[in-house]
């Protein structure tokens, strides 16, 4: 059986949906934070990252929330959470994932996640002065250029709107008024009424 | 035809060997970052994040290293360049590739353009101090647990080898002695003896 180690707002909470709407036979395993967890031999041993998610599966393990979004959507194409027969469209999917774990989460970690990068904490304490710009910037270019509304990718869902829906929970936290991408704000909320999402939400909390 | 923009020492090359060993009709065209020309309207019409590489297909543009390199692998399927009938493998590759873009090219970035991320001269220069450290840390635990040898996937050449020669391109210049990890070295010089690699080299000489 599929295993998805996750911790709770993170962003494994994109590959937790997209098991539930593949409607995947799965378990979840917490990965404890506050208890640094993750940094614990036991873990590394799993993911020699330290980060989450990680899936396993029966033939190993799967690291990268791209990464696994693009299995779950091909080892589960009844599901059609990607256009697995069209290589242009499978990397514009691609594209828009990559965008979101390259540039997006990279800037919203620098409001946590600064010691990721120097060790001075008036230099981490400059880099999230910045996060609300940053993160502000990367999804003014989703609201303009990228998401075609009402889902990423246009009329059809896919493994795009479980990610951007998961990095969306935190421009609160970011300073960003999520108001000022109204598609942004329409998506979080068809989103939230999918007994997908709200499945994997309550297995979470 | 396919068509590439680049600059010279970006991420672009491993886009650009990809359609050489592929043997995909292509043209490359500079774009100029020493005259940013990356932020002009022009290029900005091309791809609004004002990056590269960016790829032209006869349907659209292309963004996102990860993305065109599996776009390139399933487009011309002869050239083998990715385990295409594979969910799994497939997504071994996958993860490869997303972490160098989401994790180790951030890592790499934080030296030259850390204005990203913070304003402040006293932070930007506190980051780059901290790039050997972080860059050489990725490159440890690439050489430990991810690059099977001799090439990233084994005894099989895929669209992360090109990718991970890039961004070793970088290790001089951020302060990283390559030969702390003799298995990127060895594919260092096994790719840099590849007609392909030679080709797209010259090509942007």
């Amino acid at each position: 059986m599929l295993k998805l180690f996750l911790a709770a707002n993170t962003c494994a909470l994109a590959s937790h949906i997209a098991l539930e709407e593949a409607g995947a036979t799965h378990e979840i395993v917490r990965v404890d934070f506050r208890a640094n967890e993750q940094r614990k031999p036991e873990y590394l041993a799993i993911n020699p990252k330290g980060r989450v998610p990680a899936l396993a599966t029966g033939r190993g393990i799967l690291t990268e929330t791209p990464a696994i979004l693009a299995f779950i959507a091909q080892s589960f194409p009844a599901a059609r959470l990607a256009p697995l027969d069209d290589p242009y469209e499978f990397a514009r999917v691609q594209a828009f994932n990559s965008y979101l774990c390259s540039t997006v989460h990279v800037a919203h970690a620098h409001r946590m996640r600064g010691y990721r990068w120097a060790d001075d904490p008036a230099a981490i304490a400059e880099m999230q002065r910045k996060v609300p710009t940053t993160v502000g910037d990367c999804f003014e270019l989703i609201e303009t250029t990228m998401l075609k509304g009402p889902w990423v990718m246009g009329d059809r869902y896919s493994i795009c709107d479980p990610y951007l829906f998961t990095l969306s929970q935190w421009l609160d936290g970011d300073g960003v008024d999520v108001n000022r991408f109204p598609k942004v704000v329409e998506l979080r909320s068809r989103m939230s009424a999918r007994p997908a999402v709200q499945r994997a939400l309550a297995a979470q909390s």
